[in-house]
């Protein structure tokens, strides 16, 4: 076998940075560079500087009138107006004029009575300096206008030109790369169809878009293979560029194809590898020595799973980079969020856990999305990130954790929070909504139907979508809101009925019929999680053709959604698995029809008024939303957006 | 006369931005472009964009191990483990690696005995799918990944990437032309010396740097002259160009040169005629009709004064833009502040109030800037901006408000705030403190030394400068603490001693030898401040010679610091006035001694172990610091970095 690595003893994220920002040398690193003024927003100024200018540069009006000595008004009554002749006593002047020799106040032209072209009155006193900007009022020449390492805002760069500042000194920027390495990783520039076993190439991107928000001169390579001596050739050719930091992608934690340990050891010294966030965890930092020829340099080995990519980008390189900057780095807005299910977390490990979030009532309720390093989609459905402490084992439902918002804090009061079974016309729903003026998003956790009633009676959503059959009654939904939310006054509305079936590959090459064909030997099933509708009705129809679950192959393995039953059995991994039409028809499969059943919104009375569900029965309501649910396949909207009660069953 | 504009009434600037929306066909206006993925961060979708393959595409190995049938071994025991042969029952995996037929889970290396090369022992059962990650556990093909109207964020690109969506269509950029006007601003890129009734145009290059942090495609021109024509060409150029938006800069509010209005007025129709809030007021918003060619394009009168432009910026222009961008505007952090000093504000028009602010004890404290709309330095000094609201007649001192912050909410905690007499080595400390390896502010607000004294009292300054004379005692400071603050502990620490004298002319054309020559008809002197110590000496003097403040002319004149004295000298407003030795020098002005003096830093001796004042007297104790004190000329420093007692007078 390879050799592996072996894990530092991990540290805390702030303790990573703080080990770095002690071995790295930031003047002797980062040099200066003179730029013009009007292109240095956002630069860190290298040294103080002082105006050359004043601003104004002489005595100004500061408004449109007339220039006179304020004396000469002192006697002015309203009854008694004295008389100004032009020009030894007053002169016309325009905001921004000098102001004329031996006048020392401007008198507002409104407040002028113009007794001809040569005559006017006035019948105020005007005190000295009346609506005058006297030499110097913003910016005296020679003062210390910026001091050094000042981030210059618009503000600045208006000050700066004002004083006559038309070239600055400021920090040169940092410089990056980032090194994607992976045998199996595609470049995207190559616009690939991956194959089993081959991954798109996307972490070089997604630092790229952090490094410019943070202002920072990032490029990237190609991907690198799995050599270390390749590897060590592209960091030596990053350092060469004059990259302050080479970041390589992937290959940091501990397995035998991961090199950047040993490059990074053969040209410096590790300072850190492993911090105690999860994910994040095999983060790699050190620092080039003289064998590199370019010591005094960053290095950095960043996770390869996306979402551990990212907690390294945001814990560890953007504080060290904002720090190289000598800039602040802008700190996310916070809130209290309550928790929507209990969460458990690894002791001693900080644990990032994304959130699916929006209000409801006066809470910002929580769900926590799936906690994979793997899953960058769960970054790009989470509205807020929670990191429950290292020295916590587990956070319970309801309780309250302080989160970082990743949307603006007003746009949690447009989330609607669903929590129930998923279904197509939901993503269908989600994207109209976010077509109205001001958009709202549809959030949606995919906890099956059993779910969404448990999350109502939480309080955690606000509203559940559900297909419950009931077969002593053959009423859907009704039944089990009796049982088991009993004391909640909900309003149901229907969303749409489906199409239910077995989903089966492109031909039914198995000729798969029905249930009855699910104990077949040669045929393998994909089942729903526990709790989800789809599954309870597999049951049911199990159970009408007395088939018991253990002779059903497959039957414990389980997806979440239709389309990851569907993929499965796309791929081969299954044969069939029970699901709606809409899932086959997008992947191209066939479909052998079960049942039709009814997909109904579950929604607490108490949240009826509320203006995001007033907005989502509207929208449900649309022609234009019932036309394109229909064109989905698989759906029929008889029912669509009308209100339910007990024992309709289909209608 | 020329003729003038008139006012519409002004309205709120929420309103006002809820007219332009209300004007402007966004659709119409807007349209979409293709641009490659990894170029897209910021951008905002044009449509919903659904996965084009999943991620994985394979069932894949999430660790580094052994790749095993799950059910294989169910029966392990830590006593009892089982035995895998390979390849039949095990194979080797890297994370990322796709599972071999046959395999459902893996099990981690470190938990694996490898017996030899073909056989292992595992005791402990794997469940089905342990360590595995599933096809399409993050994206699932055909699934909708981004809904339309989305601000792509980096985590979004990855996913986008990840599904192998290589293009994307999106929204295009809102393109946007500045034009300055005015016969008397000068373009900056021709680094101009202004001259009396000159003044560089900087305002465009504040525009362009909010412009680029919105991600807007921003242009400029050079300054239009004040002529009607011209500037309708100049807006039916950038028209022609494609902007969405065209920007005039000054020329907005009622002057006779202000054209806006009447260029707006002809391809045409006004919206909002000012807004109501100071600064800001004179901000004009049109939208384009046929006879412009370029129908239902936004036109704005931005107002000439920095800081009205900077809030026309703020809360009219970026929320239209964003709005026409699709993006949410990013807000600000709020806190609450603790007025320093009661500030008026009239009653009907919202005031933005900018402070100098920083955290005292549990508060954070802020002082209130100068209020000109001309003075861009209240924005670079200020660290927040409250508005106190249109109902609002003035706010008392202690009162609290929420503010918007500028800078991150910590370096609240690094703030040193300083009220009291002007100094150039305040300045210097100042930027010694930003060369920190983590910076901190000196915020300094000029209220003399008397001010000092009073916000020590209030609690609204962490130290005080001050240089107060005592002629009976012949001693510094301490008489005037033991007068006005007796309840007070304080710690005074002297920061230098200085000299004081009256600043003359280069060659002192004048012969100016004392105060006795301030008497003489063709002396004009400028006074300082009420308060503020240098006023204090000079009326000590006067006294002394026995001159009537009467007899001196321009006492009445009064600026707030030592270079605005100088500057008064400089351009000839003044043929003399009492100042520090500094301020002659820095602007090469000529210098009669008249005294020396103790400017001490009085220091509540309950914040004497804040970290702030810690570092501040640590920095001035350093003999570089001294040095540099020295270098101003002016100065000595025998006294400098020791605390003071009664008595010590010049030591």
């Amino acid at each position: 076998m390879t050799k592996r690595n072996i894990y530092l003893e991990t540290i805390a994220p702030e303790k990573a940075v703080r080990n770095a920002k002690e071995a790295l040398d930031r003047k002797a690193l980062m040099e200066t560079e003179t730029i013009p003024t009007h292109e240095a927003a956002g630069r860190v100024t290298a040294g103080p500087i002082f105006a050359k200018c004043s601003s104004p540069t002489f005595h100004a009006a500061a408004m449109d009138g007339i220039a006179i000595q304020a004396e000469s008004t002192f006697a002015a009554r309203e009854d008694e107006p004295v008389v100004l002749n032009h020009p030894d006593q007053f002169q016309f002047v325009n905001t921004g004029n000098p102001m004329p020799d031996g006048t020392n106040a401007v008198v507002m032209i409104e407040n002028v009575v113009q007794k001809d072209e040569m005559t006017v009155l006035v019948d105020t006193p005007a005190f000295p300096w009346q609506h005058v900007r006297r030499i110097g009022e913003d910016i005296v020449a020679t003062e210390l206008l910026i001091p050094q390492n000042r981030e210059l805002t618009p503000s600045d760069i208006g000050a700066l030109l004002s004083a006559g500042i038309y070239e600055i000194e400021v920090r040169e920027k940092v410089k990056v790369v980032f090194l994607p390495t992976g045998d199996e990783v595609l470049n995207f520039l190559d616009k690939p169809e991956p194959q089993a076993g081959q991954v798109i190439e996307s972490n070089s991107q997604v630092f790229k878009a952090y490094a410019d928000s943070w202002g920072v001169d990032a490029s990237w390579s190609s991907p690198v293979p799995d050599n270390e001596e390749t590897l060590r050739t592209a960091v030596m050719d990053g350092l060469k560029k004059g990259c302050h930091v080479v970041i390589v992608g992937a290959g940091s934690s501990a397995g035998s194809k991961d090199y950047s340990k040993r490059v990074f050891e053969s040209i410096g010294s590790v300072l850190v590898h492993g911090i105690s966030v999860m994910p994040g965890k095999p983060t790699l930092l050190a620092v080039t020595d003289e064998r590199s020829g370019y010591p005094g340099r960053l290095l950095v080995g960043a996770p390869g799973y996306p979402v551990s990519a990212i907690v390294c980008h945001e814990k560890i390189l953007g504080p060290i980079i904002h720090w190289l900057m000598g800039k602040a780095l802008t700190d996310r807005h916070m809130a209290d969020i309550t928790l929507a299910r209990k969460t458990p977390s690894k002791a001693g490990m900080r644990e990032a856990i994304r959130l699916a979030a929006g209000r409801i009532g006066d809470k910002i309720v929580a769900a926590p999305l799936a906690r994979g390093a793997g899953m960058i989609t769960t970054m790009t459905k989470a509205q807020a990130v929670a990191y429950i402490p290292e020295e916590v084992e587990g956070v319970e439902q309801g309780d309250s954790l302080n989160a970082e918002l990743l949307v603006p804090k007003d746009d949690l009061n447009r989330v609607l929070v669903h929590v129930g079974s998923h279904d197509n016309t939901i993503d269908l729903l989600a994207n109209e909504l976010m077509g109205l003026s001001v958009p709202m998003r549809l959030v949606s956790s995919h906890a099956g139907s059993m779910g969404g009633l448990t999350a109502l009676k939480a309080g955690s959503a606000l509203f559940a979508g559900t297909h419950l059959f009931d077969p002593e009654t053959g009423d859907f939904n009704f039944p089990f809101l009796d049982r088991y939310l009993p004391d909640l006054d909900v309003t149901v509305v229907n969303l749409a009925i489906r199409h239910q079936g077995l989903i089966v590959g492109k031909g039914n090459p198995l000729g798969i019929q029905g249930v009855a064909d699910l104990t077949r030997e040669d045929v393998i099933f994909i089942n729903r999680q526990r709790g989800a509708g789809t599954r309870i009705l597999l049951d049911h129809h199990l159970k009408e053709a007395s088939i018991n679950p253990r002779d059903v192959q497959g039957y414990d393995n389980e997806e979440f959604t239709h389309m990851a039953v569907a993929v499965n059995i796309l791929t081969g991994a299954a044969s069939c698995g029970l699901g709606i039409f809409a899932a086959a028809k997008a992947l191209d499969l066939d479909f052998v029809p079960l049942a039709h059943e009814r997909y109904d919104l579950i929604i607490p009375t108490a949240y009826i008024n509320d203006e995001r569900i007033q907005t989502l029965i509207a929208t449900i309501r649309k022609d234009e939303v019932k036309a394109k649910i229909q064109d989905l396949g698989g759906y029929e909207t008889d029912l669509t957006g009308l209100e339910m009660a007990p024992g309709i069953g289909l209608g």
